[in-house]
């Protein structure tokens, strides 16, 4: 496996930020990242200069990325600058002395350039999808607005709204009201209005939040329960219940919340102004988070290999080499437990999509099954559930990295480490599948599975295996009767049927 | 990297094992394990042969490991019979069955040749020496003995006595008193003293105790804190104290004690008894116990390849390996955390031995630190900890892994989760060298550290650099700054002193 380092510098008008990754076949993983909460946009005076302060503050943090980035090749690099520097005056005579603290040359970049990128990030950090996206990014100076279908961006606009500058404008003193909030949300509506009708027309599925206002305001949802029952990210009953709060309490820091961390408390109020008033304007219910923006964009775009299939296959394909998964038994265990799976899904109505997705998962587990194997033997299953849980997975979301990592752990030992799975969940299904599949490849052998039945009970479910084939091998019979046992104490009558003709 | 498996059958007279190791570069990993408590030395009739009971159960297991070995090659697969089939007078008959159940050949192995193999097993799982070490295997119907010097075996024997055998002997109905004890003890003691004098004049430096009874015995003393405090593995007090026990409650299940295995009580008494005649016999006061036995020693026999090298350094190599770890990075801060550690060592008196002991693990703790990047670059110094404290890694004792996996979580982030180290502990030492050996190679450079000098004052430690240096990389000053606020908290102070010449 060869590598390649390249690095993205983002200039933000609220941060700057630094990201070295490492290029692993078509895939970027990061290796290093540096942050500095500069807020560049906080320095623009109003005859719309960049003040002294500011100006030091940024060329601080340039020369310390500058150190990080020595000695790699002009083209592994590219730095760009957004809304504070296309809107100062004095950016040019700044641009100097900031590429001098740098060493590598610094682009302004047109808003819609930087929606393009931010797309090209935002989507190499999703489950590829047929839907057409709507993908925004609340920055310090600008926000962006994307609708794209898979890796082709339809629509790209740069709004001149931003959390540090609204921040600053409508929140000066921190303090939260009613009528400071509404002017606010009124200001950046007008922003949102302009382009409204048009990406109306262009139409999404699913809405995206990308960056750090999207992520500090998902999280503050998420852990304080916020959001209706059973919904995750931003959600506007969850955004109404925030500025409820909000104004309750009058500054940021008395909210009686978790998860507000202390470096977004200045620019909060201002970015949930400009949240509250796109969810609004364009009628959006839910956003999803995503964890991809500017800087991985730049860094795709860098290595210019765009992806048009999906990242998540990619990703799985990835995984087996670098853990050195015996890919042959991978491919026979997968088979076997899709065979098995479908069999069980028979009785359940479900949507064609819902199916594939279910049965995918699948596939994945069994690819993946024994990625743990590669650290121990002993409890390698565990292992195997510890690095998908934690793992940077392009493509997957945490969600995703979850289930995935539940299905490995469960593929065998015990089922007690299942927790508040209903019985109806697809879940039980699949570990079944996964766990029958490895029991019946055990022997590793390219041949070796007969015809194979599976079914749903009332109770449970029966798998049915020719009699002779298993008189045949009886270190698979007497795992499957174990496996009877294992299902019982989890509720589950599992029947292991011998059929003659 | 390729690999190919290989097997080993353990037909012993406790139980039966399989084991499947995948061949990686020089070394085996275990891929798969089968076992079963056949107990073939309890079917020994009073004429030496075996009933029909225990004759039916080998080959009910022998079946089942036989469909985990089909399609391995013939010269993949050794599976060796000791001392209950060495011993069956019915032997013959029953191994034509017994191989044609298993698939592949049976040896009937001599004890000195079980010897040979329990060494070669014994000494790959265990940390290279430059001292003659005593290996012992108590095995169901056998005992092994072996004096040898690195690789090689200088001293082969295999005396007449097993927990099995010695368990129905005098424990027949499972109660143990004094009198019964002390008989097994000296019946122990009698066959030990046929080699004791022999076997001194040779002699040994460290005491290694392999297989189940060991292990047991290890577990028990460890768990229940029967060892005199700060020492591990079998001491002769302890023993003392078990034995007191046992007559105490006269049965090992009516024991008040953590950790007793229920598959191991029936053959725990006489196992006891002959580890306790050992200790006595040939004067020693501590066991350690080693994980690698018969089945390993087959492993390498049939691998072929013998290490004269320190195994830990292969396994060393073989991870920077598995987990893509950037190897001129590693090299770098090893060298520069080798020569901080150097300079803070400078004080304290130690033998060359521990000094030796500790730059190598700082050496290795590099060379290591960045293997959690495989998963994920946030939190990566947790990962790697998690990777190094459940990894199979021939030569290295949990002890060894679990000080690896301690230098490696603590090389970045906060001091808080080192727990309960004295302040003159030399992983502290260990920790500083590493931390700011990262600090200074952060740019991946080929060049970049200067001249510098570390050394201990009376409440913490000073780094001196030079002051030009430091002005011209402004990324690593502002982290060796963080890096003072950081040992504050743990109590010490660390002074970065910048020198002008």
């Amino acid at each position: 496996m060869q590598y390649e380092s390249i690095a993205a510098v983002d200039l933000g008008s609220n941060s700057f930020r630094l990201e070295v990754g490492r290029v692993v076949d078509d895939q970027i993983y990061t290796l290093d990242s540096l942050k500095d909460p500069v807020r560049l946009a906080s320095g623009l005076l109003p005859d719309k200069s960049l003040d002294q302060a500011s100006q030091e503050r940024a060329l601080i943090a340039l020369a310390r990325f500058g150190e990080r980035l020595r000695g790699l090749p002009q083209d592994a690099v590219r730095a760009v600058a957004t809304n504070a520097l296309r809107v100062a005056k004095n950016a040019t005579s700044f641009l100097l002395q900031a590429e001098a603290a740098l060493g590598f040359p610094i682009e302004i970049i047109a808003g819609r350039e930087e929606a393009r990128l931010i797309y090209i990030g935002a989507v190499h950090s999703l489950p590829a999808s047929d839907q057409q996206r709507l993908v925004f990014d609340i920055g310090g100076g600008s926000t962006e607005f994307i609708i794209g279908a898979g890796m082709k961006p339809l629509k790209l606009e740069s709004l001149f709204m931003g959390c540090v500058s609204y921040s600053l404008r409508y929140f000066p003193d921190g303090l939260i009201d009613r009528r400071r909030l509404r002017e606010a949300q009124m200001a950046a509506a007008k922003e949102v209005a302009l382009i409204a009708h048009a990406y109306q027309q262009t139409g999404w599925g699913e809405a995206i939040g990308s960056s750090g206002t999207a992520n500090a305001i998902a999280e503050i949802l998420e852990q304080n329960d916020l959001n209706p029952k059973g919904m995750t990210g931003i959600t506007r009953i969850g955004l109404d219940r925030l500025c409820a709060l909000m104004i309750r309490y009058k500054r940021i820091d008395a909210l009686p919340l978790q998860g507000v961390k202390s470096d977004r408390i200045p620019v909060l109020p201002g970015g949930i102004a400009i949240m509250t008033a796109i969810l609004d304007t364009l009628g959006i219910q839910q956003v999803t988070y995503a964890d991809g923006a500017l800087r991985l964009g730049v860094l795709y775009d860098l290595l210019g290999r765009f992806h048009h299939h999906d990242m998540r296959t990619a990703t799985v394909g990835h995984f087996q080499r670098r853990y050195q998964v015996e890919s042959v038994q991978a491919k026979n265990v997968s088979k076997t437990a899709v065979e098995i799976f479908s069999d069980l899904m028979g009785l359940k109505l479900r949507s064609l999509e819902e199916r594939e997705r279910d049965i995918q998962f699948v596939r994945w587990a069994a690819s993946l099954h024994e990625v743990g194997l590669s650290i121990a033997h002993s409890g390698y299953h565990k292992h195997g559930a510890y690095i998908l849980g934690y793992a940077d997975m392009p493509g997957f979301s945490r969600m995703d990295q979850a289930r995935l990592a539940l299905l490995v752990l469960c593929h065998r030992g015990k089922l007690n480490k299942v927790d508040g799975l209903a019985r109806e969940d697809m879940a039980w299904r699949q570990i079944l599948a996964l766990r029958l599949a490895v029991i019946l490849h055990r022997s590793r052998l390219e041949s070796g599975v007969p015809e194979l039945h599976a079914s749903e009970t009332v109770n449970g479910f029966t798998l049915q295996l020719p009699a002779n084939w298993l008189e045949a091998n009886p270190m698979t019979m007497a795992a499957l009767r174990d496996e009877t046992g294992i299902w019982e104490e989890a509720g589950f009558q599992l029947r292991i049927r011998a059929t003659r003709r």
